[in-house]
């Protein structure tokens, strides 16, 4: 949509699985031609955006890839990028260049329905150069992105998934770890879930988010993900310390705490 | 606001302990006359809404007990009920009533600015009748919180406070948690709450909530917010362990459970 409305491109072939969702895309004018065949998708691209569930990646890339003209830039959108770095640059031609990519917005909707010009307006795309990132390539993708309205920033690929496992996939395994723990919950009755407000709502948004890419992420980011939800059980554990001990103040401390750094994000 | 516009009330009072949200209330029309003085507030008041933190309440009552007429109502809009009950009946004089409730609705904010008419529509009221609730009482309580558009609904206070240990205690407990998780990390010298979108924010909203609230709210309602706790450690640990396991399939389940629940609250 925004690429289309900067003239960043010429044709735009949208390569997906499902015919429903192609046809939105093209009702939307999001592409100009639509395909579920590789092969066909590869031919004349100078510019491959991967944005399929991280581990479809690399085969998607290996489908079009004998097919792509020489010098094309593979980029990508996956919330993990050690791995993707890792497995893409092995299938790479000769003379192409990869510059991994993270546009740190979303929702919790997939699919062309739910493409949105504003959604990436102020935000950050974390770009990942690697050893087979060209200046041109990393040039090219920042020129992608800055048209979005995103702040463009760079960083090692694993430093990037190590601030994200907090940053982005924490919040998640958060929100879904809690609708979980409280969906079959009933107390005499009367399930539980039922009395939830607009705060059970908002802390468990991210539930709804798709699994396939959450499953994804999960796997190709594990050490840090783990790291990052033993870290949310000893806050939990801090929090239930206080309360099982009855410690008004400590749990003033705790609260007013959380309170700093969610008023920082405002 | 909402009482005054249904014409269900004469003439209120607004006790307060700053003037400057007094003021607020004064100026927005949400009370007639405005004091500070517990005894001032007392007189002639035959229906009182405690809505102070909850473990303020007792003495906010005590305060004006003697000088309330002999059949006034007591009533509080507090997130826990059973504490309430069994600290607020002892006060009571002779022939007053004390019907307990909990609008289960909210804001991060506080005070008079935040007032606002729409925000129990919808949503549900709960009244935990006790030895000390009358018929007549009741039938008040209830035409109260009928006027806002909430669902008026009944149950022991016990029950009541299981179910929103989890329903409402619990993911306020999960947002300050996770800030607090997040809130000091930082990857090579980057602070991860940096790099946060919708999603951190959505997930963390509740910890701006009033420490004051929910410091009262966690000393009352012990037993039921520290088992909430553990279910939700349990809920992470299955994530956790599914992660470090590299389980496509068991995470695919957990993911698809949560979004099943989160659904249904839609």
């Amino acid at each position: 949509m925004l690429v289309r409305r900067h003239r960043l491109v010429g044709e735009i072939v949208g390569l997906g699985r499902s015919q429903s969702n192609l046809d939105v895309a093209l009702e939307r004018k999001l592409i100009d031609t639509a395909t579920r065949d590789p092969v066909e998708a590869a031919r004349g691209s100078d510019l491959v955006v991967l944005a399929t569930p991280i581990m479809a990646m690399p085969a998607t890339l290996k489908a079009m890839v004998d097919y792509l003209p020489p010098d094309t830039v593979i980029t990508d959108v996956g919330s993990v990028k050690g791995w993707v770095v890792r497995q893409l640059e092995p299938v790479l031609g000769p003379r192409m260049a990869l510059v991994a990519a993270h546009p740190v917005a979303g929702k919790e909707l997939t699919g062309a329905s739910a493409a949105d010009p504003e959604l990436f307006k102020g935000r950050r795309a974390i770009l990942t150069p690697s050893a087979r990132s060209t200046p041109a390539a990393i040039a090219k993708i920042e020129t992608l992105w800055g048209a979005t309205g995103a702040t463009v920033a760079t960083m090692e690929p694993d430093v990037h998934d190590r601030i994200l496992a907090l940053a982005s996939h924490l919040p998640q395994l958060a929100a879904s770890s809690l609708a979980n723990a409280i969906a079959e919950q009933r107390i005499n009755g009367l399930l539980a879930a039922d009395f939830g407000a607009t705060g059970l709502r908002d802390t468990t948004r991210l539930a709804l988010s798709s699994w396939e890419m959450w499953r994804d992420i999960c796997l190709t980011n594990r050490d840090a993900i783990v790291d990052s939800l033993r870290l949310l059980q000893s806050s939990i554990v801090e929090f239930e310390k206080l309360v099982a001990a009855g410690d008004a103040k400590g749990l003033e401390v705790v609260f007013a705490r959380a309170r700093k750094m969610r008023e920082r994000l405002q």
